[in-house]
């Protein structure tokens, strides 16, 4: 099947040959083009230009776009969608007052999803993921990673990785596996963290590298989770079975977490509230893409990660929903567009990129996702009427998205 | 037409007598029925209680409504929705940097919206509302509060007047008009206030009060817009013409505003993020409504209105949209919600309470809207699949209107 887009009143991130990232000043250059046409062969994006240049349909099939724009659909880069039931109760506690360790005391917090994903069988937790994720394809969302670590133990891990392999096997988009067994010391060796690390190492990554259920692994290198020294020696144990380091950092404290993170080349490094000058250098010399998290600071009530202050320094970011029970209940990028622009004072180009072409990298698919452009995969949206791409962040609270194309396929989706 | 809902999962702010008003420690009340069934006799709710006490349908129409909530429609008590184009590019100067004066002095602002108003004919400025006003609609808000303001001439005033009438006579929802020549000094008016203030009064109210175009009278009455002597002599006339007042008030200071509605028994104040000790004694010796809009402080980044305090003093709080293309570009109630919890800390309770009861009294409508009562309109909206009715606010990304019910009516609207 053949597509012809025509008078797309503006076709975004339209680039003929498309970096691997966007840094620093950059991130302010989106291209696009106006009044433009897009011709869509099979999977593929074939060739774009202006309606002046239109060609011929031959076989195409044509489709007017007339008030209407096309983006590149969204890579989310970081979530964690495979769960069991949802943490409102949590949520009305922390605005009662509690606080994280009173909330933790009730069986609340990572623990909590623990639990509940202990008493799922894996056909509910497939069920109520890919709920969610049809869900994300709706907002726009052509690319996804998954972690793991509800599990904390052997047995529930390698369950939750088997889910995310079932999702990659039966989602029209593509699904990336982290394996997060370090995602907090469970209830069982709080009074020995080694052990749980030996069994990490030992016990898990063994089995999941024989049966290829991660890409990278993850580990929550922060202030009451785990230590420099805990993170240097899980991701040289996951580098030793050929599984890239992808990690949680600085999001409570100034941890160590993203210097660990470079020290492992680790493909992104997300979160980053607390990032400092010592921080910003280290990533300067890295090829680590810093990823911020904006629901995550905005639901619960973080500092704001210094965006401004990065792109300044010349790196490059990333944006993801992080969508979780516990810090972030939402998989709409849109929203987290609108977040960026406004809590993190990211203008629209620096959003849009950081979505598209940076959060592509930050799960390794540059060379097929992430912009328009002759040769990657025709995933794409077409939004609804707007005058401008800045709409998409600005009309914070309302659905923006028309249709959604992956592989191109046009879906279709409940919104 | 009538109906029986069965196996509603839980039945919001079901009250078989309803208060006129809830207030501090009242509004963490929220009635709510499990495992209910409701029925809907034409235009009205008729009877509702739990399963075990289910009637026979006879001749209703019976839906099923296992795994789903149903709340009362919400009230939007302040809008603007009768504007013409949007302001996105402002958004992007805020983001830059740029302050309020340099965007006014670049066009933007009110006088941003006055100038384009002016373009539009009233056809366009009907069909645009229109748009916004459906989009409402789904979102689960069956009445709305629209305000005049980006006239600031007789002539322009009367257009959108006139435009508000015919959303009136054209909507589904109910309308209220409220008059809002003093939302700015026109440009003309710079050196004469008292000039603009004169027109107002002597060339504007007689018009609207003689062709019936209004229902409330508002100005806004802060820094940098009309003073407490202003706003008190435009109240005043209002008053003669029957007006009511419901006016702007403390979004950008101690204006005096909150002390100036109380002494004209306004309905409503409005916005209040600068609201103290001597703010709240004056509403709590009045029949007055505090109403927050936090869409605007979040989109606007500024300081949040101390609810947790109002409502420890014993006060009411009603929630609005703000809707506007300046300040709140967006007419989602049920996000209202989400940034009412994330960011005033109200519980889902208060928050609720504040979306129907309290914010249909203050747009006049407590008799028929605001609560799931014997009697009052059968309006209503029916939620996706949800545990209970706090997971509204906590998935805050997420579309969580499945079907809305006007006046007994299913609508149909495109999410």
């Amino acid at each position: 099947m053949s597509y012809l887009f025509t008078n797309i009143r503006q076709l975004i991130q339209a680039r003929t040959i498309a970096p691997e990232k966007v840094a620093g000043k950059e991130m302010a250059n989106l291209p696009c083009i106006n009044d433009a046409w897009l011709r869509i062969e099979g999977e593929f994006i074939h060739t774009f230009g202006q309606m002046n240049e239109c060609p011929e349909p031959g076989n195409d099939h044509v489709i007017d776009l007339a008030g209407k724009l096309v983006f590149p659909a969204w890579c989310d880069s970081h979530t964690h969608i495979v769960y069991a039931g949802s943490r409102e109760t949590e949520f009305v506690d922390k605005i009662r007052g509690l606080s994280y360790e009173q909330i933790a005391a009730n069986g609340g917090g990572i623990l909590n999803s623990a639990a509940k994903l202990h008493q799922a069988s894996e056909e509910e937790l497939f069920q109520q993921a890919k709920g969610r994720l049809d869900e994300m394809i709706g907002f726009g969302t052509a690319a996804i990673e998954i972690k793991s670590g509800y599990g904390l133990n052997t047995v529930d891990e390698l369950k939750m990785l088997r889910v995310i392999k079932r999702l990659k096997e039966n989602s029209q988009i593509v699904v990336k596996a982290t394996f997060l067994g370090a995602h907090a010391i469970p209830q069982a060796f709080r009074q020995n963290r080694d052990g749980y690390i030996r069994e990490i190492i030992e016990q898990m990554l063994p089995v999941i590298a024989e049966e290829k259920l991660a890409d990278y692994c993850d580990v929550f290198c922060d202030k009451g989770f785990f230590t420099v020294e805990e993170t240097d020696m899980i991701l040289a144990a996951a580098a030793r079975y050929g599984l890239k380091a992808k990690i949680h950092a600085n999001e409570l404290d100034y941890s160590g977490g993203i210097q660990v993170g470079v020290k492992h080349q680790a493909l992104s490094v997300d979160h980053l509230e607390y990032t400092g000058p010592a921080e910003i250098e280290a990533l300067l010399a890295s090829n680590t893409m810093p990823t911020l998290l904006p629901s995550t600071a905005f639901f619960l009530r973080l500092k704001q990660p210094p965006a401004r202050e990065m792109i300044a320094a010349g790196l490059p970011i990333a944006l993801a929903t992080d969508y979780n029970p516990g810090s972030s209940p939402s998989g709409n990028m849109p929203f987290v567009l609108s977040l960026a622009c406004i809590n993190l004072r990211m203008t629209p180009e620096e959003a849009i990129n950081a979505a598209t072409i940076n959060s592509a990298y930050a799960m390794g698919l540059s060379q097929t996702h992430g912009s328009i452009s002759p040769g990657k995969k025709a995933n794409l949206f077409v939004s609804k009427d707007m005058p401008s791409y800045a709409y998409l962040p600005y009309a914070f609270g309302s659905g923006r998205v028309h249709k959604v194309m992956i592989d191109g396929k046009f879906q279709i989706f409940e919104c």
